[in-house]
């Protein structure tokens, strides 16, 4: 199998994990979450109150946000602002994260206050998505630990990985040179014991078989409890 | 388990479905798609040439948008065109109708002519996207059919079906009052042969066992064969 | 004169008419209009509460938005989501319709609601706009009848009709083949009395006598009484 | 009849017409046209090329867009670029004046340019919409004098005016006092020669009758004639 | 140095001041100020309240747009609303003319109320931004006037003029000629006393020394008190 | 003087500045620029072609783009693509960027590229634009040595830096803490020869004496020097 990927990991190998804490001070959580080449720069700001429609339920509320820097590709991309709107796969992106977190949190315990993640993406070299949810999540636990709340609020840890068929072999998180050439590709986001909280996977090229998908799934809970093990030693 | 489900139905049955092709004459494809009281009108137009990305490849392209009347629901919706953008649920759900059935065709013999498919839904009570890609598929058929391209280019054919966790129970084909209860939802979209093309599981409430994802998986790749049976029916 | 149309129709003949009521069911009144082979779905919805303007007069109110599906026409056209902004002729299309309909309403017998009119061009073939309020009339109706105030809060009857120069002869109703070759256009709403409520006549060729405008003035009348009879059948 | 009017004036009686043409210099037409105390700017540039549509058949264009100036009314208005698109009112408005001009233009004899014409209103009081339409004509005449091609690409002389139901009576050239209380309001566009271009009316209370209607027709016309003289003297 | 100048201008002269006080009589200010061929209408209006983030402090607030009419130029500009959003040229501008007059408001005895300052370009022919606000002070004068908070409100006097290098040489208030090619461009905005607002200079060609900035302070201060005299007539 | 400033600096003492090069490797050129907490990431890339007003002139161009990320300041801010457009001080910011980096350009050496400069804001406590201006430019140096054109392109080694009056005293560099209650503020940027590029200079709160504002163009000058400095250990 040595030699299968183009930068000689083994297939089910995570890319090098940095997790920075505390990496600007301004929010209440900042975290720059690097997997391999892909950076992401997330953070966290609490604010009071909840939008309109959750108003007097007493309850919090987390809302997503995601954007690509346009110089975070080699080829230059259009700022979001520019275009007057966001490009749809941002969009996609950032209701992924939004859902993935608040499924791990216990809004009663929170009260009438909103989380605002930002999940920019500095450098891009794939599994950009996943590498928010999973920086995300260890900003989200920092803000909360600055108000005292961390353990009531967290009822979930959460991670998420992306697994792929590249080159018709079933591989861990694909960079950017697998990524764009996978057969297919599925993002996997899960909790801490290992249950499920968002599965979403793509037919790349051909329609796949049932039994692959199972292997990908298989393959993605074995980088998340990695992955889960990184972000505790930080959190 | 009868009682279970508020419609009566069992948990593998799906509602009663309607397909009308030709509902409106003016495009190349026309279906109307009725599952339950979920309608969607589902039409295909062939356009000339690609976009720009794509010129001179001498292969074709598949867009779609997705967009919901205002009065498709009780409490009517505002209109996209109102508030200046498309909401991020409708990019979300166009870009899982896009790639769905991009993946079923050959682009290579359709040559440089874009199909765009539009699903509008007339009424919305659930599963309006899986509706959408099943009836959309049967407009694309009908618009190939009208150049006579069907069988060159239909290389797979393609119904989508969605299931979810109710009340503990894993069903088929959710209507809204299910859904909007559930604490699980899954989206699959596969071939006529069982291969998968897409799936999107999310964790409404709790997160979810790995064994109940592979149940779901069942009893959507059982739905799915049934509507491609009825698609047959009318392609 | 036989000979003269396209459809072989009498210069003072109507296409043929079908009114679908409660077409759909989720919003308070939904009719399906179709005069010939263009057709519109017009949907009321009624909610509390009246503009920020007018609160507190004890006053209601009615607005109305149009728009054309993408498919409603073989040449496919681009969805006003995509655009950013609705298009100049829906604007003018939509701000006739709810003038027109307001003109026939007792807005104080309705209290501060507001009914939200939707027209959506299913399939356009000419006259979309006054099959719209023709149309919507009958949904606003239903929907107040559904509220027990239909008869308080109709103060009039009302309908709308085309008519044109084409070939240098009035015609009624024009077809989509009639209208873009039409040396004159004009656009008629009236109530079941014969009394007007809104006039829009254009010269798309060559100016035209006074006459002519007289002319067809009273054809349209006779139109309009065809479409009050049609209304009455189905209100 | 003394009396009725809170001008004073007569009720076949226009308001002070001042016409100052060159108001300014940049553009190649540039009128400010004076009804009363409304004020509005119309400036007329030739560019070269027309829209796409229209490429390679050696004819001709003209656009119109117009807006108010914030400063116009009393009550201050929202300008357009703040909004972020134009109010549904000036769509329609510049809609009407594009087709009004267009209708009095031998488009082959202009040759494949387009004459873009502006419409500030600088300051309102009723009647900005046929002022515009009047003052532009100019306008146009002034630019196309300026490149020799005014008597070969002006077929028609076009002037408009407003009437309206005021208190029971047909009024002349309604000034903003009269237009909001008035019970009906018909804007006109007429050729020099007395043939209709464009006539839209509306009931602005109760709807009216056809002879209501034939009354304001004729007192518009007459008006139109008394313009049309004031504008030979500028033209 | 006679003849270094297109327009035959001494180096240190203004071009000709006109100052229409009151051209418009909707707004509370309404000032149409003309340098030469450049010619900026004015308007002021006073509205109740003060934006969000200042309630409640007892402080009024000013704020003012710019903008060019379309045909303000021989080349015809682009609609600020047909392009969805303002120009970055605009918002710059109308940023600089908002702090430069809010620089000579006491705010405090203004109470809660809000001027809405807006400079729209008639005419374009160098130096608009610097006549906004010299005209613009103009217009705030004479609406405080009418509601007889002048003398309470206004703290200082203000004007504004443009300097540049032409050919070399400082020069005073340039044109459009001058402009285009000037080597250095300062505006300058100061109050009647000699004291500085704002200074905003920038090199279009070379970067300059030190020593010639100085020199066209010292230009600019000149003609600034020109301007100031200028204003005392009218105001 | 020890104990003005928050920091404890000197009048005349820039803060601590950071420049990492480098620090992506997507981009062509990639910096860091850290002025005590300020954090701006600076990327230029380099693309082919020119905008199309500047086609076939041989020569090359520069733009720049400038934008804050939510989370850099305490408060989040808005998202520019959730608002639809930039921000009014984004824009004059980025527009500030972008002329004073193409002043020290030799565009006719570039040949027909862009170089598209992206300056995110990280985190900001105050200082971002005059940061972004130093930062770029080393960027800009970055980006040209790799395609071997440093030498000849770059004609200004420029820098930029922030002063202002202070509790009455001039000081340099100011944070966030002296920033928002500064009297007056200055932006000046300079070539490594002491030659002006741009100035702005704003009153605050009252308008200042020309001496004034010939202290802080002193102080600038002097920090400035030392930027440049920095750069050249960088570049």
């Amino acid at each position: 199998m040595t030699g299968l990927r183009p930068s000689g990991r083994r297939t089910d190998e995570l890319r090098e994990v940095n997790i920075t804490r505390g990496f600007t001070s301004a929010p209440h959580g900042s975290v720059l979450m690097e997997m391999g080449a892909t950076r992401v720069l997330c953070t966290v700001s609490i604010g009071d109150g909840v939008p309109r429609f959750m108003k007097g339920q007493g309850r919090g509320w987390l809302t997503a946000e995601y954007s690509m820097l346009p110089g975070a590709t080699r080829e230059r991309g259009q700022r979001d602002a520019t275009r007057g709107r966001q490009q749809g796969r941002s969009v996609e992106i950032q209701r992924l994260i939004g859902r993935s977190l608040r499924a791990g949190l216990n809004f009663k315990a929170l009260g009438e206050r909103t989380l605002h993640v930002d999940c920019d993406v500095l450098q891009a070299d794939g599994g950009t998505r996943t590498a928010s949810i999973t920086g995300a999540w260890i900003a989200v636990h920092e803000a909360l630990d600055g108000i005292g709340l961390a353990e009531k609020v967290l009822a979930h840890q959460i991670a998420a990985v992306s697994v792929g068929i590249y080159r018709g072999t079933p591989v861990l998180d694909l960079d950017y040179k697998e990524d764009h050439v996978a057969e297919a590709d599925l993002n996997l986001v899960m909790t801490a014991e290992g249950r499920v909280i968002e599965v979403q996977g793509t037919a790349e090229g051909e329609p796949f078989e049932m039994s692959a998908l199972e292997s990908l799934l298989r393959l993605g809970k074995a980088g998340i409890e990695e992955l889960v093990e990184r972000q505790r030693q930080h959190a």
